[in-house]
């Protein structure tokens, strides 16, 4: 990649493109980070939505200082530094792209694309702004829970040494037979399903966590267990018209990684009793460590080095000033939530636009690409039932 | 009590005492219950602290839109309609006392006073004031953690059963020998210790879950484990100064409810290795619950009316629509944080001066002087060693 | 005490008096000690019960190579070197007494003695016997669960320093109102309820881990919630005929160790959820340690001496060869139960009476006195509402 | 298979092969059997080693009656009823069809067999032998976990429905690079490592739980970390020498079960922090059930049918009266061990050949075989990177 030649202004100015669960949490964490953390605060400029009401009313409430049904007023608009694409997968590219070439910083929810093509003309686009200095980020939150900033670190500091194995599931239970039809259920607006939005998130935190990439793909299996979902709103009386999900409700698949670990990952939004269960697990010569979002403020890690009658699983509460980002927040123990994640990617965003190191490494474009080969293969592995190589995605 | 007469004009500005921990916190609550919550957005008027620049700059990073160094600013401001008071604990008494002879909504910290002549004369001014429409919050923030809310609602829809055991403990770690001299220590600013701090939160959260008083203490015991601490600055090469630690390291009693429970409360700043174990636990004829800050979204509960085969403790991550206050947050297990107690604390207060009912009951000055009685009787038990019916507190 | 004159002739035979709960966990523990335990076999000569066909079939399954319904046999045998007194409370002091007087070593099961009476005859018993070689055992059986010896061997290894608090619980619920009327709820059978039952494994656990002594007990509260119990058979038809309970279903107080930690007891029969909850939590200016039976092959520990980022609860499964007692069982987390703690002890009982050292130390009648003593310090502050000192007890 | 023509007179004695880890389990298992249960106790007729010294030890130890070093002998010997073979997996083919043959009863340890080969050829033999009325049985002891049998009825009640995925787990740790060679890392006696000591059992346990086959295996990577171990002992001085592992540390693969779920397995001996997590996990439309037998004695449940409000993990303690085997035991949360899986599988057959039910099915050679062939399926796929049909195996 070029080396950015970015002259470091800071940012002035947030657009965002999208008012429902993201725009709420983008909101959340554009508002929070000059609050917790010692920055300069950007500007809510611009909130970009469908509905001109809606969109309205959202930028009241969520302390926009303008709201737009056009997300190309955004382009326009010179006070805006950045654009924040949080909205459905299959508009990213052209919303990114659009953003990249009209010279404006993005900001994009992950995953990267709904499609390998999409995913490649992004890198291509943030490639070339890159030349002017112009930043990509994806929104990979979890990637600054404190506990996964620590597991970043610790394989750093060589308290793991070489990983045997990594287990990563995201598990829901959300998509059951009684869930609707939604966008998220159309191959044609999301890509795919629990796949591209929950195996995402882990490929990615286990490449961020073990410094590895992942080499090889085999088993994939894919399974749509719901086949027809109702579409809503059900008439009184009639009987409930159905649509096709065209996508998969869970997928599982092996991988080898670059350094000889074996890894398991597995995305369902059918696995009853888990809400929001994204594990990492890594095992190695010298230690362990595995993380569980529904304990997000806690690690556990395993001293290999400790003498054997006083060695166990330690849980970390991750909250101590000398943790990643918790000196941001509030004292030992007083837990952070969800949002916080995203409140401590803003942080580093704007840090990084300032010429500042963030305090673990921000996923750009070209670093999400190479997540979304991992996905790929995982997908043409389901099809093909044969492991494919990560590398011939990456050229194919 | 005379009954209020309130004509719920609603909340239109918020003033605040207080710059420190507490200030932020109560900070975030002000800006983030009308974006959580729908319901219309008090401004943060102005904030008053002690020094003039560190207040301004305090004031512009958390929102406030003035600011002052001379808090009875606020009582003369006609923006200002609650003063929220957010300052050592000798303090509430005169500046909440003002505010409502002033005419303003009170939002006072925990715990309601340092000593129970000051909750006396607060609790009487409460009432005055009362009758003219004004009315008394405490920030008994844990009352809103989704789960301790719930706790609330099942012990009214009768899940639980006569009540046998109350077990509290309020238990940190920060007190240890290496911690200096502060106002927390020193008996004249603080009242208490460990006690006040700590225990005043349990013996709310067990008066509010249960709907029993407490009616007897005995027992207690006050420890005092680290008799000075290093007053700082440390001077390079002196010998370090101390001062003598004039409040508990921790209290420990065993109190009689009015339902006939036996409970046991505990609060200490040297439980070595917890750092915000704020717990509570009750059992009943019928079931039991069990609370642990430090896993603040999940409530755990055992159901004696299961059949015995698949009767057993169940963790409920209580982050979904149905529970209190989850709604407004975040999708199931999408865990919020220390912090949105103080967001939904805030939202419940609008509310209540808008009219409408809280979503659990909100602690007056007259319910939090219920719990200084407690503590005052916990105190005398501790320095007669005898054991102290809670109404000769309060009559006495 | 005057030092023992034993000669370690070892243990040739034992005899068992009780065939109830207690008879059969001594018969699994004296048979499989010498299996787990590289040591001689230990006869199981003679078996005594009530009824002479029960205990007949009773020694047949447990092993017993004779029985009888006289236990006074026992005293007679030549072939019985230690007699194994596991019947109710009240009964321990005469069949001990006469046991020790008739030259036979005792290992009888706790609480010592139903009142302090007894326990005062018993210890004089054993100081007597001890003169001429004969040795006295108690079944504090938690002792030996691996997790609570380790704690005993870390306090002593110094990791946790100074002790500021003792947190010890043992919760039961079985006891609640549709539990009938059985020996354990009447005061002259079992001298006290919960109080002896449960507390007395906890005083006794407090004290071996620590090393130090309960100084004062204040604030006892006992409670009888169930105050009459159905007396079974119910006849049909007839109203069910009741008998009042004289026992407490639960009783907590606060005590003072000699080492200035607080400490806090609770037993109960009516904690609905809690089985079988042995809790035992130590905090010290170095670390923590605490015990939960319903997980007893775990101990959790917190090093206060790590780094601050890598502090945490260290689960430390205690199934290595390195943990005590481990060795003698299976292959690590390859779990051990319940009875293991009796096999154990039987083990170190072969030893001591071998000359050689147990591996963590064993309670002998002066010992188990000491405990006793706790225990009336607590009945005595329950009745006087008063603290109470224990060397008052003890001299009384 | 021919049905049974068994007459079922009972056992009367048993003769055990092998005296090292599994005949001490073995022991233990066939002596407590009639104590705990209330069964006529089989005698503990001889035990065959490879050392007659050692052997003879083993038994006086142990409790075995008679003791040689000729395993032939126990074929020849009319008061042994079944042959129980505790033997390195090569063994298991040439011991349990000689028995067969012979008449005898078998007992085999797991897996079936180290080849599928071998487990062919026993499945054939103990096809002929029940012709005879002659029983074969396997001892895939985690089916008698109190909680792993709890599984299974919940499965059969209907409390899961249709079942999503299947989530399986064995992990251990032991073999480091610091392990030296042992007979397990050698191929030709053990016929695979991790896959077939571990998987054998969680493969057993799914097929068991669910009552579903595996039909496919695809994506199986197996992977040999430690490729060369110290052989010992090792000369002083002398540069230590080495030998090749032949045998997987770990295979992971994905299986797609016959009622439509997804199942991931995983077997390690290198995921450092585990010792014996041996977990099942199940996630139905009705509700999800998890067991980690590092927690053996818990059973956790989700009950997708239980009010929003009120859904949670449920963990129960598999200790009451109620559930299976745990009658035999102790009182509730009054926990049993590893040992008590093979006690209860020991009496589970003395039931069966008395004409009894067990309380759960037993595994014989044909269920066993079941088991092989999904192991050889994951074999095969590791070594094809192909999916594999298990019925291709069954029939190839």
């Amino acid at each position: 990649m070029p080396r950015s030649r970015t002259r470091h202004h800071g940012l002035a100015g947030v657009g965002l493109i999208g008012t429902s669960f993201m725009g709420r949490a983008h909101s959340v964490a554009w508002a929070g980070a000059p609050k917790f953390f010692d920055l300069p605060a950007p500007a809510l400029a611009c909130v970009a939505g469908i509905d001109a009401a809606e969109t309205h009313e959202f930028g009241r409430r969520w302390g926009w200082m303008r709201s737009t049904a056009d997300w190309r007023d955004l382009l326009r608009d010179p006070s805006v530094d950045l654009v924040d694409v949080a909205v459905p997968n299959h508009l990213h590219a052209p919303m990114s792209i659009a953003a990249l070439t009209a010279g404006k910083h993005v900001a994009c929810e992950k995953p990267l694309a709904g499609t390998l093509a999409d995913a490649h003309r992004m890198r291509d686009a943030a490639r070339a702004a890159a030349r002017k200095g112009v930043r990509t980020f994806v929104w990979f939150n979890y990637r600054r829970a404190p506990a996964v900033a620590l597991m970043h670190r610790m394989v750093r500091q060589g308290r793991i040494g070489r990983i045997y194995h990594v287990r990563a599931n995201y598990l829901q239970d959300w998509g059951g037979p009684s869930t609707p039809m939604l966008w998220r259920f159309d191959a044609s607006a999301a890509g795919s399903g629990a796949h591209g939005d929950l195996n995402a998130h882990i490929v990615d935190m286990a490449r961020f966590v073990t410094g590895e990439e992942v080499v090889e793909v085999s088993g994939a299996v894919a399974r749509t267990f719901i086949g027809r979902r109702a579409v809503t709103p059900v008439r009184r009386g009639a009987r409930p018209r159905t649509a096709r999900s065209t996508v998969d409700d869970s997928l599982a698949f092996i991988a080898q990684m670059s350094g000889g670990a074996v890894a398991t990952f597995e995305a369902s939004r059918v696995a009853t009793g888990h809400k929001n269960r994204n594990t990492l697990e890594v095992n190695g010569e010298r230690g362990s460590m595995r993380f569980d979002f529904e304990r997000m403020n806690e690690l556990e890690w395993w001293d290999e080095t400790q003498v054997q009658a006083l060695r166990g699983w330690t849980r970390i509460m991750c909250t101590e000033p000398v943790h990643p980002y918790a000196h941001a927040y509030w004292p030992p123990a007083h837990l952070i939530g969800y949002e916080h994640g995203f409140v401590s990617q803003a942080a580093d965003m704007v840090r990084a636009l300032s010429g500042l190191e963030p305090e673990v490494p921000l996923p750009d474009f070209e670093d999400a690409f190479a997540t979304q080969c991992v996905l790929e293969a995982a997908l043409r592995s389901a099809r093909t039932r044969r492991p494919v190589l990560v590398r011939s995605v990456v050229r194919g």
